[in-house]
């Protein structure tokens, strides 16, 4: 009796062509964190349920797994454990345990997968990479730094070869004293607006200003709003002039976004990656100040791929102490699905680029000798153990992603060559043995 | 009110100065798999529990977590997913899953955390790394790939810098004959053998030996068994040596031994590195033919750190398709945590090596240009976002692990220069900017 083969629902599993496709990928975002001096670490995939939930409610919460041993469930007690839900609480919980093991600012990337118990349905998932980058320190952190998690991000996001991007940069802060402006002074109601105006893009600007005169603000106070979330600017001189044109009352948040601006420009960020865009709200409370969202420039229908801002305290259920902090998010999964759907996976990388074929048995030593020295020089490359018809070999190695064949016969072994064949081109050549390394590396590096 | 954070018992969490040595092994790893031709795969953390746990019983499958989401734990339902316990019989699944989209032979790496539910002791977790290569074929698996599995394995070790190691060969397949030579014909009783056999080291053979007379073995097939298990050889010629003095009952699992070693060697493992031993015995049953274990040649005490060998079926429990495969395993986390207690981590990896100081608020562009030359040239480095005292900044990135500060104050920048101070030599030296990506490359690449 067999048991049907099959992965969970809402898990993105990848064939070995895709998943190098993948972890190039995500090997370009790890580099790309550390080179803007944000070392990585690793959190456990469960917390204890206790520490994990210390909020009660929410969505998130409610989509939580829990993990429990055998043991445990035979003896009907309730789970202790709980997969991560995000990074975020478990950077928390990581600050204030280590505390004092830390020097602040504390600067961490983190590239793990997390799990929510969602709906399954196309493009979401139960479990998904998210690619984080955070700074905390103590007390107060320096808004330079809110400049800095952006820059990284818009480099990094460069660097994978999707296309151009635009950084999408507002305050959450700042929004509060415009809505103070216009009579909105409640706490509870401001977040109440802030909420409407993620909505925004996806119900569109008469659906949000029917909501807000609903909610009771008056008509000019919405259309003043509504205005004032059409700002956009980018370059760092219209950016400080759209944000002077704004009421003086919000003229200490505006002059901190300007200064954000300028530092990502000290950074070495383009003027065209980033942009001021006061309609970006970003639905969580969770965030006080700076907030970010970044788009592809030619497909701005796959939503926000990096999005995150600025808080007060991060860790204020486990330590006294108070910990702000800035940080962005790549939702990994979401994206590489995304991309993949459109076809704008990046081309380009074979898990195994080389691959050795086998004649005869007689050649068997001499084709493991070629495998051996392009491996003493880093290339990746397998060999055929098993000597076949060269058209199956081929059509083998093809299908594995393969971008050069070896081939070594006796006429090549007697001469002390290799033939080299390329499968994209289907071009062949004869290579002495002592040049192969030179040869194959040359050929690797023309691949597109 | 705050809640103590802490991680769960059984896992090994790192800060990010050992994190970084953690992944730079890691990434030696799996750079080195990929090298031999074995493409990554990852599969999802849980399974389906009916697919996972087909095979009933086994200590393994008392330590299963189980997984649900907060919805099916509030319905009272039993759990339907389990977290991996290993990356074997979630390949089993994947290759089952996936057998019509793949090209067999099958090679992949797979480097992922699996989960036990183990009682907590030092050393022992219950979420931990795991590094496996395996290769699979359809009906029939060549011998050749029992070396190939290997010589990834040795090679990779060696990649590590952890010092010499040993891989000691065996065959199940050899022993049962030899078992049968000394009339234990019956599978089951040759099994119990092999366990006892594998115990040798831990209990000792006077134990062993006893072990096997109370089973009923006369005295001298005990004598017998126990003098062919003394037998070790290294070089090939002293291996196929040692295998041609074994019964003629042996004889053709004796030459499949000799003719994995000859192919180790033809796929460059040096002679040094593996071994024949007829007391490796591997206590799984899952094994059938060829077995490995791997020591260090100075640590011999730490035990095999990587271990392995040939299965008849993979994936018996979810396809009619015969799977025969052979794979070795890297136990990294623990690995890791030994290594560390002995003393023995690889030194001189920086997660990030250089930090750019700040001295006063009129540097910051500069300091911040400092940085995006840098990270266009790769190299990581963080910059200081505040103005301090130098002494505090040089302390704090020494801290973080750096290894190189630098300084550009006022008169640097009048003269278009940067100060490199190296932390570990306590040198410092004046560099022109232009210079500078040359200067920093160098002296990173001179650390230990």
């Amino acid at each position: 009796m067999t048991i049907t083969p099959s992965t969970p629902a809402g898990t993105l599993e990848l064939l070995p062509a895709e998943q190098a496709i993948h972890d190039a990928m995500l090997d370009k975002i790890r580099r790309g964190f550390r080179r803007f001096g944000f070392p990585a670490i690793e959190t456990p995939v469960f917390e204890r349920a206790d520490v994990l939930l210390t909020k009660t409610g929410g969505e998130t919460e409610r989509q939580v797994y829990f993990v429990q041993s055998a043991g445990s469930l035979e003896a009907g007690e309730p789970p202790d454990l709980a997969l991560r839900f995000d990074l975020t609480v478990p950077l928390a919980r990581y600050v204030a345990e280590h505390e004092h093991d830390l020097v602040f600012p504390f600067r961490r990337s983190q590239i793990q997968r997390v799990y929510r118990g969602e709906r399954p349905q196309r493009g979401r998932y139960r479990e998904f990479y998210q690619c984080d980058i955070d700074v905390i320190d103590r007390d107060e952190l320096s808004l330079r730094h809110d400049a800095e998690v952006a820059a990284a991000a818009i480099a990094i996001l460069e660097d994978l070869d999707i296309g151009s991007v635009t950084l999408r940069l507002n305050s959450r802060k700042l929004m509060r004293r415009l809505l103070e402006e216009v009579g909105v002074t409640a706490e509870e109601a401001q977040t109440e607006v802030l909420r409407e105006i993620d909505k925004l893009e996806k119900k569109g600007v008469d659906a949000v200003r029917k909501s807000l005169l609903d909610s009771g603000m008056s008509p000019e106070s919405v259309s003043r709003l509504i205005e004032w979330t059409t700002i956009s600017a980018s370059g760092v001189a219209d950016i400080e002039a759209a944000l002077a044109s704004l009421p003086v009352r919000a003229e200490a948040e505006a002059a901190e976004l300007a200064e954000v601006s300028r530092t990502m420009a000290a950074l070495g960020v383009s003027e065209e990656s980033f942009a001021l865009d006061l309609s970006i709200a970003r639905g969580l409370d969770y965030y006080t100040g700076t907030v970010y969202e970044t788009r592809l420039d030619d497909h701005p229908e796959l939503g926000s791929i990096c999005s995150g801002g600025r808080y007060d305290d991060l860790a204020g259920q486990y330590t006294t102490t108070r910990l702000p902090g800035v940080g962005i998010s790549i939702g990994f999964t979401r994206l590489f699905w995304q991309l993949r759907e459109a076809g704008l996976l990046p081309q380009g990388t074979s898990a195994v680029p080389v691959s050795v074929a086998l004649l005869s048995d007689a050649d068997l030593e001499y084709s493991l000798g070629i495998a051996d020295r392009l491996r003493r020089a880093g290339i990746a490359t397998e060999t055929q153990m098993t000597a076949a018809r060269l058209g199956k070999q081929l059509k083998a190695a093809d299908r594995r992603g393969c971008t050069l064949v070896l081939i070594a016969g006796e006429s090549e072994r007697d001469r002390n060559t290799v033939a080299v064949r390329d499968l994209a081109r289907g071009e062949q050549v004869e290579v002495d043995l002592d040049n192969l390394v030179d040869h194959v590396t040359r050929r690797l590096a023309q691949e597109p």
